[in-house]
C-alpha cells in the first residue's frame, strides 16, 4: 500500500516529532512553521529520542498554508488556543482525505467542523473526515527544529461523528495508522474517541491543572497527601462528568468510565519519572494556556448536565486568573 | 484609673505597633524579642503611623520571658505557627490577670486554655482570664524596632468561654479597653468571641488563603471576574460552616452570620488600597504559613459538623502544600 501525503499544521513538541517520524517512514510530509522557518528551510529537523535519535537534512517547510499542495491528511499540532485561526491555516485537503487533530481535551473535532462547514464553499463542497489521536507523549521543543523525545509515544487514534455515538474505523484510518506503525509508532484505534478524551482528561484535568497552580512536577504533587486527595477529587468529578455524558448520548448502553482508573492513574503516576505537564511548560514560558480545552470544556459539559463539579470550578477559576495575567 | 501593665510576647507587626502605643499611652510595657532584642534594647522603637509618627527609644526589651517581672495581662502577638512554644514564652500573671491573643483564626484560646492547664501547678493554681482581640489593621515591620501603619487599626475584644456561649465583658476588660483607647486606637468589646472570629474568617479564608495559592494582591483577585465568583463561594462555606456551629452550640438562639456580608466584604474590598495579605507576606519571606487557624480549623469545625465545603479543602490540600514545601 503506498503511503498518504501529510501537511504538519504546527511543527512544535508534538508535530514535529511525528511528522519527521511520517517522512522517516517514507511518506511526503509538509510542515508549516512560523518562527522556525527560516532554521528548518535551512537545516531541516534533528530528533533525539529514546527510540533513535535520526536527523532529516532536508523537510519541505512552509511559513504559509497556502503554499503547500493538496494533502491526504492535514495533522493539527496547534496548541489548541491557536485553533481560533485553523481556518486560514489548513492546505487543500484532497478528495477523500482527512483532519487529524493529535491535540489535548475536549470539543476540538466538533470546533474544527464548525470552522470548516463556515468554509464549506470555498473548499467546493469537499468536507474531510475530522479524526482525533490521543498522543501519550513527552516530547519537547529544545531549539529549532530539533526535538527531544523523552518517554512514551503511543497514538491513540479515533474518529468524529457528529451524532456523538461511536463508530468504527474508517479504512482511510487503517491507512493512517499503517503510515505511523512504519514510524515506527505504536498506534491503536478507537471506536469511541469522546470516551477516550474523557479518560486522558482523568489524568489531564488534576495534573496538568494543579501543576500551574501549584508550581509543580508529577512528583512533588504525588509526595504530598493532601494534593494527592485533592487530585482523587478532580478524577472522580471528571469520570462523573464523562459518564453523565455517556449516559445522556447514548442511553443504557453502559458506555462509562470505570472508577479504578483512579487508583490505576495515581499508581502509575507515582513511578514514572517526574514530569513537568505540557500545561507547565506553556506557564513557564508565558504562553497562553489550554485552559478551555483541557478544563472549560470538561467543566461546562458538567454545568449543563448538572453535575456537581466545585473542585473542577475552582480549579477552572485559578486558571484562569492565571492564564489572563 | 491607673493603667495595666503588660507584656508584649513576640514584638512583630502587631504586637510592636499596639506595644508601642500602650507605652505612648502611660502603661508599663515589657517587650519580649528575639532577633531584634539587641537592636530595640539600644534604640527602642520607631512608629510610622497614619495617626502620627512617633518613637520611644527607651522601652524595656527581653530575650527570655523569665526575666519579665509578673504582669496584668500578656498579649500574645506571636504567628500562631509559633503558639505550640507559648508555654515556655509567658511571663508570670499577677492574680486576676488575662492572656490577651491578638491572633487571627479558630481554636486559638481553646489551645492556649489547654497548655495552660497542662501548667497548673507551675502557675500556683492561678488561671489567667484568655480573651481575644481581633484586630482590623495593616501594620509592617520594615526594621529592627520599626514599625509602618499603614491604615485602619480597630480592635474588637472578646473573652474566651470554655462553654463556647456569649459572655458579658468583665471589669478586666473594660480597664485594658480604657487603655487601648488612651493609646489612641479605637477599641469595641463583644459578648460573642467565637462569632465574631468567625465573621474575620468570611474575609480571611478567600482573601488570605488565594493571595498565597494566586500569588495576588487583593486589587489583582478583585478584577477577575471568576475569582471574585470563588471568593464568594468559599465566604459562603466559611458562613455555612459558621452558623452550623452557632445553631451546635447555641440551639435556637438565632446564633448566626448574615450572608449579607459576601457583598459588603467584597464591595469594601474594592475599595481599599491594593493589599498584600499578612499570609501572603509570610509566603512571600518563607514563613511558615498561619494555615491551620485561618483555614484548618474551620475547615475541622465543618467536617465534624457533616457541612459540606468543598472549596474550602482544596484551598486547605493547596495552602498546606506550599506550606509544606
Amino acid at each position: 500500500m503506498s503511503s498518504l501525503s501529510y501537511a504538519i499544521i504546527g511543527t512544535g513538541a508534538i508535530g514535529g516529532y511525528y511528522g519527521a517520524r511520517l517522512q522517516q517512514a517514507g511518506c511526503e510530509v509538509h510542515f508549516l512553521l512560523r518562527g522556525d522557518y527560516e532554521a528548518v528551510r535551512h537545516s531541516g529537523i534533528a530528533i533525539e529520542s529514546i527510540d533513535g535519535d535520526f536527523e532529516l537534512p532536508q523537510v519541505k517547510a512552509y511559513s504559509q498554508s497556502t503554499d503547500i499542495p493538496p494533502v491526504d491528511v492535514a495533522i493539527v499540532a496547534l496548541k489548541t488556543t491557536q485553533n481560533n485561526h485553523l481556518h486560514t491555516l489548513l492546505p487543500p485537503i484532497k478528495k477523500g482525505g482527512a483532519i487529524l487533530s493529535l491535540q489535548n481535551g475536549l470539543g476540538i473535532e466538533a470546533d474544527i467542523s464548525r470552522q470548516l462547514k463556515g468554509q464549506l464553499k470555498e473548499r467546493e463542497g469537499t468536507v474531510p473526515d475530522i479524526l482525533g489521536g490521543l498522543c501519550f507523549i513527552c516530547s519537547n521543543r529544545i531549539g529549532p527544529g530539533h526535538f527531544r523525545h523523552s518517554a512514551y509515544g503511543r497514538i491513540l487514534l479515533g474518529a468524529h461523528n457528529p451524532t456523538a455515538q461511536p463508530c468504527t474505523p474508517t479504512p482511510l484510518m487503517g491507512a493512517i495508522a499503517a503510515d505511523f506503525a512504519k514510524g515506527p509508532i505504536a498506534i491503536e484505534t478507537t471506536d469511541d474517541l469522546p470516551m477516550a478524551r474523557w479518560q486522558k482528561l482523568v489524568w489531564n484535568v488534576p495534573y496538568s491543572g494543579l501543576s500551574v497552580v501549584l508550581d509543580a512536577t508529577t512528583e512533588e504533587m504525588m509526595a504530598d497527601s493532601g494534593v494527592q486527595s485533592l487530585i482523587t477529587t478532580l478524577m472522580a468529578e471528571v469520570i462523573n462528568t464523562a459518564n453523565a455524558w455517556g449516559e445522556q448520548t447514548s442511553p443504557g448502553t453502559n458506555r462509562h468510565l470505570p472508577f479504578s482508573l483512579i487508583d490505576e492513574m495515581i499508581a502509575h503516576t507515582e513511578v514514572i519519572e517526574p514530569y513537568r505537564t505540557s500545561m507547565k511548560i506553556d506557564y513557564d514560558e508565558n504562553r497562553p494556556l489550554e485552559v478551555e480545552t483541557i478544563v472549560g470544556n470538561p467543566l461546562r459539559a458538567a454545568q449543563a448536565m448538572g453535575v456537581s463539579v466545585p473542585t473542577m470550578t475552582m480549579l477552572y477559576q485559578q486558571l484562569s486568573f492565571l492564564n489572563n495575567r
